[in-house]
């Protein structure tokens, strides 16, 4: 009877129905927090941010040199220079001091004389605003400095506090809830008991969680026990955003996240034609989204890019990594079934004449072909491969 | 005579003379520490990682089914099936078990039939070794996970604590000190008094240096006193692997680096022919570099591009931020002064020629020109300008 789920839905159709449902039960309506805007690093806008006073918010001098009234200097010429008075009719400015009321224009030193303590030559008549710069001149006020759902670089740290932004609203980090689970894993921390694996998924897991601006919870590794998974999950839905539970997605003997979230709320897809990934399972319980990892650590990289990287991306409405794509020729034929969407690791070499992609060997079970991976090449499900030396496109890993 | 060090030293050459007085002094001798695994998500590897044990250490079920000898399985045929006895003939195995003792092969469940409790019904015969992943398959022990200088990925973490590496030698982060001067400036957080500033640029250094690996000491803001400046650099040497000075690089009254540099150490270079960025000065001192980085922001963004950034790959020995650029139509002419390298910040349009790039025109003092360019063009100092319509080269900044 289980076995009936395990299905082949097209990819592109796994994602619509799923991402679809999330979206009408509230999944994506992200939560935002108020935080001081120096601890903001990385983290997404919530709302566009607004100059509360103008950058620079009062005049300044461009130039290293003296501040002066422009008027004043009209008529000074190389063969007429006009001599000014220190603190009566200029005052000296580095870089970036602010010009005080009555001035309104700076010389640079370059074009100045000194011909006697407390005096300044100039030799060309000052226009005014030169060298100097105006009220706003980065930032008026109220000018948008950043949109929403953007994240928060550097230099859009520096333009809040620059503009009286000493807080942000920003979206509250989603949390996601990670559950290893099986009888034959055991922590990678403790001494290997004969016939049991280290469990490695929670550190692919929580490494991309933590580059996404994910709060992963790591529980404890559980065996197949059907309760102890159950309550586990029931117990986590409400304080998460994401729910993730690795394995037990197949149709083996101990495969129960399906009846789980059977139970617990509904079922949207239990199988997608893919490959890497084919047993995953994508379900929604008490508003929350629960995926069903399958566990060769391939497979839950590609459910970690197809799946839980475009939910965060969703949950936070912008891009949270770059898709940088090059266009390779292919070192040798790759095959695929018809059918089914085929994640293929390469290896990119850069040569005169181009990209060439070289196919990695490894099976979903080896960590080893992700490592060795500098792209990825997605081979659709209408076609049953690549031919050698056809021209593809691979999305750069690296 | 402090004016006659304010070169204009090519930028190559400066960057040059600079980080070969750096090597000379060791700068780049990275030292080491060992950390656990599991906390190393990010950090750069010091020495090579290999597999302390196979991966996998026992063979396992690559598939869900029963695991038997598959000499026992001889003659099996779909008109000849041959029945097994559960637990002396077949043990029943989920995709990743152990195979234990004696077994040598899996048959998948699918291929199967269980005519009556504890027995299965085998119609093809097995080979030794189908739907086995042997051991090593993944890494054969004392295979090279890493190798040395080699940023931890996720699935590198996975599989250096699958490989029972729990523990990983990685380089020590380097240790900056930031220190703000200017006594036209203000914290941003304070209130801001008539005629001074909010100081902004502590944001730019600490977000790109927690990017880049870099442990930041941000100095609290001093005023532009010679004796305080001297006595925080001076005692900062000792501990830190890089220091910023923020401003105090020009020819204004209160440059105070280049002589504090000349008199801890040796001023290696003052002046380099880019724009923004011209008056950077570069040092070394008691075996440390010291940096006065111009306070213009996109000229502190210039420096940390083009000097830091290096430094800090130097140092790690490996690449820390991906260099991607692209091909893009100038759409209206640049002008650089000829002799000097320009770093243009530009907004990138995709259209169906291709990519479009449109300089903006915010100056060096303008944080806005940062926040809104999608790339950077780099125009070299042998040339005055680019064309409107040229094809440049862009890298991309987003």
């Amino acid at each position: 009877m289980k076995r009936a789920y395990l299905e082949k839905m097209p990819l592109a159709q796994a994602q619509a129905r799923w991402f679809s449902a999330l979206e009408q039960a509230g999944c994506f309506d992200a939560r935002s927090e108020t935080i001081p805007t120096a601890e903001a690093f990385e983290r997404i806008t919530a709302v566009a941010v607004h100059a509360l006073r103008p950058v620079p918010h009062v005049r300044a001098a461009a130039m290293d040199g003296i501040a002066v009234r422009a008027d004043q200097t009209a008529g000074a010429r190389l063969d007429q220079p006009l001599v000014l008075r220190k603190d009566v009719d200029f005052v000296q400015v580095d870089t970036g001091d602010p010009i005080s009321q009555g001035f309104d224009a700076v010389i640079m030193l370059e074009d100045l004389d000194f011909p006697s303590p407390g005096t300044a030559e100039c030799r060309k008549a000052a226009f005014p605003g030169q060298n100097v710069r105006p009220v706003g001149e980065d930032f008026p006020k109220g000018q948008t400095i950043l949109p929403a759902r953007t994240r928060l670089s550097p230099e859009a740290i520096a333009a809040c506090l620059g503009s009286g932004n000493l807080a942000l609203e920003v979206i509250r980090r989603p949390k996601v809830f990670v559950l290893p689970t099986g009888a034959e894993l055991v922590s990678p921390l403790e001494p290997i008991p004969a016939g049991k694996y280290p469990e490695t998924n929670t550190a692919l897991f929580a490494g991309y969680l933590k580059r996404w601006q994910a709060l992963p919870t790591m529980h404890p590794l559980l065996e197949d026990d059907y309760a102890q998974i159950r309550r586990a999950i029931e117990s986590s839905l409400q304080e998460h955003d994401l729910l993730l539970v690795n394995a037990g997605t197949s149709k083996g003997r101990e495969d129960f996240t399906t009846s789980i979230i059977e139970e617990l709320g509904q079922l949207i897809v239990h199988g997608v034609s893919m490959h890497p990934g084919h047993p995953l399972v994508l379900g929604l319980a008490q508003g929350k989204p629960i995926v069903g990892v399958p566990g060769y650590p391939v497979a839950t990289w590609v459910v970690l890019d197809q799946f839980v990287l475009p939910f965060l991306e969703r949950y936070y409405g912008c891009a949270l990594q770059p898709r940088t794509t090059v266009v390779a020729r292919l070192a040798r034929r790759v095959h695929s079934p018809l059918g089914e969407v085929e994640f293929v690791r390469v290896r990119l070499e850069q040569t005169e004449e181009g990209w060439i992609a070289h196919p990695l060997a490894g099976k979903a079970s080896t960590l080893s072909s992700l490592i060795h991976a500098d792209g990825l090449l997605v081979v659709p499900e209408e076609l049953g491969g690549c031919a050698q030396g056809e021209l593809v496109e691979v999305r750069l890993l690296k």
